[in-house]
């Protein structure tokens, strides 16, 4: 069993794990931290974590990029593992977590879904293997109309991934409406679509000659963020220090 | 049995439209005209086509705009009708055309095939009933790697189908990433995958609240637009004078 | 305001409903019908429908097919339009009520959503122009692992709604692997994919020379299912009687 | 430079592979073998080839299943290797195949393009991820209106690749209307559209809670099976003996 410490339990996100956690045999939240306590939650809540006085296995952070220094502080005290959700940090945040890492084993995904993290691999493969017989490269990722920012980190995360494995050669192109050239070989196009109440898809394509290659990956909802977090705590809990992504939990190692 | 002149013969089009009236039983082309006479057709070809001797039912343009005057000239001259496949003409082309049609018929398509003509049809009759229901709506191209211009004339087309059935109250966008922003309700956007060697793929998206609706067309070869030109020709034989677009060819009025 | 009756108030359905009306200013649910009165609703639930004491403009049925009968019969005496969603009528209960639209105005439709209903009248048109060009016509739909029937009502719709519109000539075939022989030009394909939580897609696949064109919708949430049926009762709150489906809510006629 | 002797040299795919090796500075056809001598081609033609009389470095062979023993025969004579092309072998033919790749390498594979032997190797590591979540597969596979077969050898190859690295515990079903029944969470649901000229589609869906995760295959033209058989050429032709497919190629081992 799993003791789960939820840090911004009461965010959207917080709630979602909440509900996953109460179908899951094999894990508990056994404390809340929040600044707004107005849930009712089948765990205690507490607007300051140093008043936690129950005893978890490992923390799960769904909060704001600013929050996030004082919780890894918290957690490198308390020796606890941290599945680190938030996304946004900036370099300076980036760099506390890097260092506590060296005490405490934290886990930093852009997208916790599995689907998305087993693409973030397999694209690599894909990448290598299609570019060498000049396949072009282009991701469209398709996500809600209340979405203020473009491309999506998810987006981002994939073409650095596809780059990363091409010795980073490429630059990435949002508009070609502005230049009347040919294709460059060595970009990636990235589409931002935004609709309705769409959730999240990524379509990584690889267009070569006379053959057209694509990795799509669908959102249904939100929840898969949710499991993946929760499968995260689960695998992290056994770690004592280090720097993990969702790969070590879908590896297991 | 409708006889065709061919204008442009020599050209990629002029050739793939030659192809696919020798096998068909209702049509003939009887003359070409191409400034380049370097190709063995099993019709005479002029470089002048003051020198045509053979008589015809319908002109098919497949050239370029600056070619597009004199041929129209020529074809008033002669009372033919032409289909004008050639695109990018200007304003002052334009002028030239529409100025012709009080005389002779014309059908100027800004995409040859069924497939999107029909699509163009159908998606004002999607946007006005989706559009009411809040839905919002975006345009996904893709074509090979060597196409220059973006968006796609196609996709513009399917825009401005679109836009006019909405009181053009729409404008374009072709880039999320530069402003940090929700969507605006009234805006279309479009945008250009470019790779390999797609021939021309085009998705029309209505995102609305948790449905999506999406109207795609797929050209496999660019026979399509050969095939379109060589039926629209035969419509048009029968036509003395307009202007006229392949929705008239379609609805056979 | 439309004043609603929820008849299955405490199915799934009718919660959704129940949710909806909530945040309509122009609709409002005045009584609930239901065998189960387990659930707390901000309207009184009566197991009785005889024992309902509040006026209502139209009822909304999302309950099983054989309790149809009987709730004809109520809005037939107390003369209210009924919006029929619920599925699997037998010949024997369509054909009460198709006798009481001759004193009530009745909407059935195969799947209540925006999306779907549009799309069965783009496919007709569809269908005639581009087997007139002998295009073939399949269909996939895809639902969740837990759906227990193959092919879904909706893809049926489909495929009748398309059949229709070419007198009929259509038979339907769903597995092409028992038989080693062309494809018949005078069938439609209706493939049918299971997995995962998947709430419900159709494609329309239009397969010609060189082109392919595809009409797709995809239902994110059953959502939309309620979304519908309050559109439909708003509509048919104005109508004393008559058999109407969602065309004509679509059409406002 | 690889010298190739081309087996069935005027078919449909040996006059595609004579068109692609004419453009590649690296390879070269020095003989074709073919029943019929009726095209005219740049290297000689041989009805028997036994009357060979120019040094090649391997046999690309596209051809019938019963001319491939006697090839098999010569090839080994010669000590050539043979990057066989041609489907359909059966049991004795495959032995023959087998016994022969112990004295001169052989490549096999079902399906010569590039992106499907990717993916033929990607969806391994999606099966055994996501089936290890709880997703179902489902294949889709679209072909033009002329093929009499079903489900595609392509299709079964995945479904065989997905198969083996699950431990062979999936059984394959190709129609759900003929049983009421949930599906089964240890079958691949395979289904084949046929329609207009559709050269060849694939798409393998992993769907799970709430996520689905799809591989898609696109083919515009039969080229990309002469560009996989010359590039199998060229590298079968450095190997002296042994069973060889696609993988071997793109991984250059």
């Amino acid at each position: 069993m799993t003791r789960i410490i939820m840090h911004g339990c009461n965010g959207k996100m917080g709630q979602v794990i909440s509900r996953i956690v109460e179908d899951d045999k094999d894990a508990v939240i056994v404390a809340g931290i929040d600044v707004n306590d107005n849930i009712a939650n089948p765990y205690p809540v507490f607007t300051d974590m140093n008043s936690i006085d129950v005893e978890g296995d490992v923390i799960i952070d769904f909060s704001t990029a600013k929050a996030v220094p004082s919780l890894i502080d918290y957690a490198k005290s308390k020796k606890l593992p941290v599945v680190l959700c938030t996304t946004g940090l900036n370099d300076e945040q980036l760099n506390i977590v890097n260092e506590a890492s060296k005490e405490i084993a934290i886990l930093l995904s852009a997208n916790m879904s599995l689907g998305v993290n087993l693409l973030l691999n397999l694209v690599k493969k894909a990448a290598k293997t299609l570019t060498a017989a000049n396949f072009d490269i282009e991701i469209i990722e398709k996500h809600h109309n209340q979405k203020i920012d473009a491309p999506s980190g998810t987006a981002l995360a994939f073409a650095d991934s596809i780059n990363e494995s091409l010795n980073n050669e490429y630059s990435y192109t949002y508009d070609r409406t502005i230049v009347k050239a040919k294709r460059d070989s060595k970009e990636i196009g990235i589409h931002s679509v935004r609709g309705g109440t769409i959730v999240g898809e990524h379509s990584i394509i690889f267009a070569g000659k006379d053959e057209v290659v694509e990795l799509n990956h669908n959102a249904l909802s939100k929840d898969i963020f949710g499991v993946g977090a929760v499968n995260a705590a689960k695998f992290l809990s056994q770690k004592s220090k280090g720097m993990y992504d969702m790969q070590n939990v879908i590896e297991g190692n």
